[in-house]
């Protein structure tokens, strides 16, 4: 089994960083194809960031599935462009937000997500309402730290994600953390020491969720909505994408 | 005033139409500039092409704005890149589906959706739940006619979306109809004489509530998750739209 | 267009600067009937003054069909009689909360209701369920003041108001502020440079709304809920609202 | 203990049949008073009837208070006036139709209201909503029977009733059926043995609620929306509704 | 009429409590049957222990029909066993979580629970939202007192109860108090008097309820889910269970 | 890895039949303990059944825990003693219908549950909603089979299921099937072939689900609700549950 674990920004340390938490988890015989877009922005930190990852995370998806994946990960906890991919791609696509939240809810009555910028809360809330967990999230709170802090070794970001995730603890009632950022999952093990709850980072549940999805014979209903797009022409900078060619 | 009305999708004669239905309906003194993306879908279908209509659209905000727009419509159903468009632009942004339902829900206790292709009734109903409208939105319906062909003279379009409003009224009790298409704007009238209960128009609905929005001295707040993108590299194909240079 | 702005309450000083309001918005063009009834409670503060302020509401519905009005405004903040008020205008009917409401979805993810006193708070929030609105509603809060204190000129009622603005800004994350009764629509312009986000005013939003449905020839569906009531016989004090005389 | 169960029209005959009904179902010792206002109209059947029954539902709630009333119903399915009345009473106010449904919700999985006219069925709808009901109200069905169709001995209101409930119970898969008009009272017996589910009767049901209330010691909160209404002077024809003079 | 109060835990006392609470509220002519089971925990506190209260429950809805019960409440706040227990017997089945939140939505515009252990909150709001009274539903709170603790004379359970309630008026806003456990129903009247809102007592709610129903003729429908359970063989410990042997 | 899958009936050809499909779905590695109680029903096909299959279900997590289990499958669509096997439990336990529901949700829009009697769909629902997941069903269908008509080598029920999936598809516009009963485990395959739709077996799709969170290393969250249950003594027939002796 090839699962291609997409980070849709183009920061490579943080695409090795992503390929090796889905590695740590992933099953025997399950090989991870981590990969990054040639275009974009180097890190998401608003809905217009977001909304220009989406070209080149297709671009992904479509390397993946030339590359033999059966599955892919969207590893970037806004799950940008998800319906797109699940489109274009020929096995199942899962989002990391999606899967967090839906791993989530197995272990407990009520989840916080602990993730960077306040700008991005109303995002997470968005897509807990989309996937049907608005009822499980207690909360979801920012550290303020900008994501491409959590590259730079030694600096407070570990500290100050563990210091909220234990508030959402006290103070929401959570049972259960979700992070909130593909950075965080190199993070997961030393937070859940910290903090006496399931700690649910969405790289690992999305890569075994894909796993599951594709063992299970599984793969995104091509019925309607989810077919794969109408044959159309693109033109200008994004000639590239026509469909159908 | 100045409104910045923007198709999508790249094909001209329909944005000369929505310019038109715009202008129709737009106050005295308002002007409206109509535009279309110079890159991306002749016409947008499905979730790929709603994803890769959003850079082109995020190009014409920019233009826009640099031409001095008040506000902006997003004159396409699925309402594509919304959130990015609102960071991007200063004055307030409208979506064409989120306008004719706010408008339809002043009509009447519930309305129907009538569209083009049954794939973009899921899109459809996922913006009634996040505009707060699901409660009034009887249903969705489609009426399997691809978008361009809107744009042929003398096509059986116009008979099959009006049998299909009819059908709305009668089978699901919608007092209200919402056309789910910017490429029907033009119909607007001839299906009101026939189907007898309102029909709203999402292009003139949302060029009439940007004018009102800047009328108040309103505009998207800036004050966390829609303010401004921060400043930020861009690389690739898509180096053009770097923040702060 | 002739635009009928109701002031449900008997108070002619409220009246007078409800329609200074809607003039101050109103686009070229556009005339204003401000009125009140001729009978009924001198303010709103209780479910009880509200329903005994609905037939002299009606009466001015009647009265401002008779003088050729396009459109109508119910200006309180309980939307008292919008119903009724719907079967019995030829023009569509809007009221303050919820133009106030719907507008305020338009410019960020999450409104907060500053209102008079905290008793109608339970109506405030009735209302955003019953318009689509509660997701978007951060809170509903009271300066208890007492609705004809915003009366009084050099009361403290300005500067109390724009605390709790600032305290919903703060404290309930809201990026948008409403502002929860008509009495306070001439200090929308003072609030806004005080506190830094939009802040709303339902008088001009309901304005605007009334207007821009005129503009686009829409008006409350009478195919069957909204039709005009059956003829019926009034008995007693109330026997002037017979229905078909 | 004294029931105080308030026709909100004003057709004695529809009274009369409404005492009939409460008192068949009250418990040993609690005496019914039957009442209608002397003003309003004679039957409701719109939002607009229903807005100027409300005064007169008032007049007969002070009236039973003046009469020693421990408790008091509102006997029409619209639940006019409600929250006015609960400000008012002193003892505990029930609508027949919030009770008929949560008295439903005891016995099944799921309602239809069955009703007269469907211009009503969105009031019905906007109720269960209101009362926390909606997920247990399979469907809202009407007859188009006038309401004063059920005064009329041997009329085929009996027959069309009982064949909408049977298409409730087979066609929604209701196992509880609740009667949407308080005209209907009589009916109810002869309904359950037709249909073979549990049927509701509103009238019964909130005379049984509010002599419960009552035994239990428990009356509406005072303590903020519920309080007394502020004093306040009425003008005009309502002038005899000043509170506090 | 003659009602079955089951405790569904095996601690007499408690038992006797509840016995007493049920008849000091019935109305003239019903008997009370309070009973416990013969097997199971001697208090509920977990969802395991609530689990295994249900056989026992079970037995004591057999007996209770067979000594000729009319009706039957569950008087533990988990409401453990409801729907099985409306398989089972011939009348009317209600626990008093759900008795007391429908209860006290007849009062005031929100509630807040007040339990014994933190543990209990979850299956509180999972009740809450059953029954659709999730809306009306400000908090629920735990006083982390142990069940049986409400069994010892000169506790200071009382005091500490009645804390959380007064904090549940002044925090959450609420105007009615429920009580969270059986337990507590000698103290509705303390607490009532102290906390200065309507306080319910479930066991009380659900006794004047079953009462109610009865009166009315109604039980729960037998059309499809609460049919009576199908023949089937038990085996092993609970054989004894057999269905139709 | 060891999962202990209990069939929470009392019928052993069941028993097998849903340990080969785990068997079949499992990773390398990983073992399957295939179990059913020695006490309770020998179907699952009521609320009854359900309540008192749970002290058997319970006796089998304890069974697991003994014989080294990492975590645990409740394998009947009603997911009984869920909340109670999580106190009881070490590891995760998941439940068929929550696993399949959620799985269901990576797939498509919406999907339908198909299951065997009508009387248990109201079940079905009511976990739909309590998961988050209602929003994505879009019907619940009975194929009125019993339960152990599965287990009949050559019925027609092979045929009649897949006969209600196609309805699914057509009618709800469904574009993923839920199959509801753990004894259809067997059918998945045959079905998929015959709706071109993903069919989602619960007792797969949980195996898999426990697989993935023991892989991560998460259990149910011990903080409050599900911690273990506390000491506490259990008296009579079910004496041998006591906690903590």
């Amino acid at each position: 089994v090839l699962i291609n674990v997409i980070n849709p920004n183009t920061t490579e340390s943080m695409t090795e960083k992503i390929g090796a938490c889905a590695r740590a988890v992933a099953g025997a015989g399950t090989l991870i194809r981590a990969a990054n877009p040639t275009m974009g922005p180097v890190s998401i930190e608003s809905h217009y960031d977001e909304a220009l990852a989406v070209p080149g995370l297709l671009e992904q998806i479509a390397a993946g599935q030339a590359a033999g994946a059966d599955g892919h990960v969207v590893a970037c906890f806004g799950d940008p462009g998800l319906d797109a991919a699940r489109e274009l791609a020929g096995g199942p696509v899962v989002g990391i937000a999606e899967a967090a939240m839906h791993t989530a809810a197995f272990l407990g009555r009520g989840f916080s997500v602990v993730t960077t910028l306040g700008r991005t809360t109303g995002r997470a809330w968005e897509l807990a309402h989309r996937y049907g967990m608005a009822g499980f999230c207690r909360n979801v709170r920012a550290c303020e730290i900008p994501v491409l802090d959590l590259e730079i070794p030694g600096s407070h970001a570990r500290d100050t994600i563990t210091q909220e995730c234990k508030r959402a603890v006290e103070d929401d009632g959570a049972d259960v953390i979700v992070l909130g950022c593909a950075g965080m999952a190199d993070l997961c093990r030393f937070i859940t020491e910290q903090v006496g709850v399931p700690v649910v980072d969405g790289v690992a549940a999305a890569t075994r969720t894909v796993e599951s999805l594709v063992a299970q014979g599984l793969t995104t209903s091509t019925r309607s909505e989810y077919a794969a797009p109408p044959a159309k022409t693109y033109v200008g900078l994004l000639d590239g994408f026509t469909v159908g060619r």
